[in-house]
């Protein structure tokens, strides 16, 4: 793995929102056969302050760093999923099962930090009845029964802008309460219900004017 | 539109970072036919202090605030837009035309910011020739002597996290600047290279801890 990443992260206040970081670069790290590591080497990869990913680490799991060599990756990695609940699957679906929602329905990483992307919902017949790997699509007016009865609490919103509020609407009135919105509409939704907005050419926009300033300096 | 957005934005701490923000959002109020939008509504949509915003666009922009009316929005967005050189289209390019290749190719938002997602780069042999709307898919073998030719300094990374960072070394090699990662792989690039990574499953999980722990408040 590379040793150090130059990317600034997200400010990120609490250790319910490292966490998954943690199990991210644990998993990584696993993968690529690292039997041991400290919390030093998991600061800096994350640009985090060694102390915080000590005190994190040892409020989420029962694992013990030991001297020198630091903690011990696969038991870490195993006490991280359970506290995450990343053995028990959430389940999401999603609307619009354009280009982009087909990317989410046959994305398997989602899987990997126990979110089941269910299903996707959309009104063109020709995708109705079809599948993406083994997620159905289903038609729009199914969407209501189908997020009551299943108890769905997210949704993916993949519809175009100018639908996306209607989307989001019945969204809510299903009982969702946290929505992953990639159309640019800034949405209306209950005090109660999360929003976070994926806007992919804003981001990539912003990294382009960093570049900028940066070339200027 | 909508009327007050719940989410929280990531800080943004310079008007660099803020500016392509009102850019959007002005854009999405001209489309919608709105013809003046006061400095606090703006702040208010966007959770930026009203005071900020009228400094942000008194800095760039020639337009005044009219009392008690605001902006009017259509020679705002054409001075910001200048401001920001979306006028002038930048270029990147695209290495990996899978399904999240293919939805970043035939995304219309880029060129709306100014960006120009000019080609796209596979080793496979069914893809090579074949084009995404008019932007085309080159062998990999081709990227370099293009990347240099076109002066590109914007690359994407599309591909499996396994050779992500081989991707990210020929863009470094060919004087890109600014990587935009997907793969979920943490590249190593020399300091002057700027690297913002989008794991839209990390993205999801995150999402999903920050709706179980207003759950549980």
């Amino acid at each position: 793995m590379a040793k150090k990443q130059k990317t600034s992260l997200v400010v990120m206040t609490s250790s319910r929102s490292r966490l998954p970081l943690y199990y991210s670069l644990l998993r990584q790290l696993d993968q690529e056969g690292v039997k041991t590591v400290s919390s030093a080497t998991i600061a800096d990869y994350l640009n985090i302050n060694p102390v915080l990913v000590r005190k994190d680490l040892s409020g989420a799991t029962h694992v013990c760093g030991m001297p020198k060599r630091g903690f011990e990756v696969s038991p870490l990695l195993a006490d991280l999923k359970g506290y995450l609940g990343y053995d028990k699957q959430d389940e999401a679906f999603l609307v619009g099962v354009g280009n982009l929602g087909h990317t989410l329905l046959s994305n398997r990483g989602f899987e990997d930090l126990g979110i089941n992307i269910v299903a996707g919902f959309d009104n063109n017949p020709a995708l109705i009845g079809e599948k993406v790997g083994d997620k159905p699509i289903l038609p729009m007016d199914k969407m209501d029964e189908f997020v009551r009865r299943m108890g769905l609490r997210i949704g993916i919103i993949t519809v175009p802008s100018a639908c996306a509020q209607e989307v989001c609407d019945n969204m809510v009135s299903c009982g969702v309460k946290a929505i992953w919105n990639f159309s640019f509409t800034m949405l209306n939704v209950p005090e109660d219900v999360l929003v976070k907005n994926e806007n992919l050419p804003m981001s990539l926009a912003l990294l382009l004017q960093q570049m900028k300033s940066n070339t200027e300096q």
